[in-house]
C-alpha cells in the first residue's frame, strides 16, 4: 500500500528505493473505520494525513450546530488543519473517515525532521502546498461567484467520482445546504 | 528596496550576500501606479509578484458585472493567480495596484530556473505556499461560518492596518457587499 506514496513522491522528485524506505519510516500506517474521528475540535493538531485508501472529510460545527464540511481527501491527497498543524495549536475542525480508510500519518515533529534529513522533500511539499493553495484560491472564487446550485452542477461535471462516491448528506454538508434541497436540485436535473 | 526581499528570505532560509545577489537577478523591479493592472482577465498569467512597497488586489468580474475582490497583498506578500501561473493558462482574474507600488516580478520560467539553481528556494517557497494555503483554509471556514457583518468586524479586529489603509469601496468589494451597506455597519458600530 505504501507504493501509493512512492508513486506520488516520484511524480515530483527523484528518489531511490533506499531513501524511500527511510522516508516511509517517518510515517505510521493507521486503519480508520467509517465515521471515526482522526481529529476533534479543541485538540492540538499534531498530525498530517495522507490517504492511501478511502476518504476523509474535514468539517466544523457552525453556529447553528450543524456540521459544515469544508474539504474531502481521497487517495494521494493530504489533509490536516494546516494553521493549527504549523503552530501546534488546538483546532476548530474535525477530521473524520467517510469510508473505512488506510492512512499514512506523520507528526509535525517528524515532518520537520524529514525535511531536514531529505531536503528533496522540500520540493515535494512545495508542490503539494502550491497546488493545494491554487485549488483553494479557485474555491474562494466559486464561493463568491456561484450560486449553491451552480456549484453543485460544477462539482457534478468536474468531479463525478466525488458525487458518486460520497454520501448525499455529506455532499449537501459540503455545499452548505440541506439534504432535502440537494434532492430537489437533483430531481429538477433529472426531470 | 531589495533589502525587503532579503529579510523575508532570511526569515526562512540561510543565505549569503553573493547568493542573494544572484537570486535577485532572477527578478525585475517594476513601479505601478494606483489602479494600474498588472494582470487582466484572459491574459496568460506569466508572472508572480512580490510587494516591496504598496498594495495590490486581485479581483474578478462577477455575473452582475461587479468587481469582486478576493485578495490583497501588502509589503512582503506574494500574489498571482496560482492555478493559471503554474499551468501558464489564461486567468479569470485581474491584479491591480491599490496604491502606487514597487513590485518584484518573476516569470514562471525564471522561478523554475531559480528553484533548480538554488534548491534552498524550494524551502522558502514551501513556507510561502504552506502559510498561504493555511490562511486560505481559514478564509474558507469564515466564508461558510460568518455573516458578512461578523466577517467585517473580525477584519477590523485582526487586521486594523488593512481597514485603515484600504479604501472603503475596496473593503466592501472584498466583503462582497455594497459601499452603502459598509457605511451602515460602520455607523451602527459607532453609534
Amino acid at each position: 500500500m505504501s507504493e501509493i506514496l512512492k508513486a506520488h513522491l516520484k511524480k515530483f522528485v527523484e528518489l531511490n528505493e533506499e531513501d524511500f524506505q527511510i522516508i516511509l519510516s517517518f510515517f505510521q500506517t493507521v486503519q480508520v473505520r467509517k465515521k471515526e474521528n482522526l481529529l476533534t475540535e479543541g485538540q492540538v493538531c499534531k498530525y498530517h494525513y495522507f490517504v492511501l485508501k478511502g476518504c476523509l472529510r474535514k468539517f466544523f460545527i457552525n453556529e447553528k450546530g450543524t456540521e459544515q464540511t469544508t474539504e474531502f481527501a481521497i487517495e494521494t491527497w493530504w489533509m490536516t488543519d494546516n494553521m493549527a498543524f504549523e503552530h501546534q495549536q488546538p483546532t476548530e475542525f474535525y477530521i473524520q473517515a467517510v469510508e473505512n480508510s488506510e492512512i499514512l500519518v506523520i507528526s509535525a515533529q517528524a515532518q520537520e525532521q524529514l525535511l531536514t534529513k531529505f531536503p528533496i522533500m522540500e520540493r515535494y511539499f512545495r508542490f503539494v502546498y502550491q497546488r493545494a493553495f491554487a485549488a483553494s484560491q479557485m474555491r474562494i472564487k466559486y464561493l463568491y461567484d456561484l450560486s449553491k446550485e451552480a456549484f453543485y452542477h460544477q462539482l457534478e461535471e468536474r468531479h463525478p467520482e466525488f458525487v458518486q462516491r460520497i454520501p448525499q448528506y455529506l455532499i449537501a454538508s459540503f455545499l452548505g445546504f440541506t439534504p432535502e434541497y440537494l434532492s430537489e436540485i437533483r430531481a429538477k436535473r433529472l426531470s
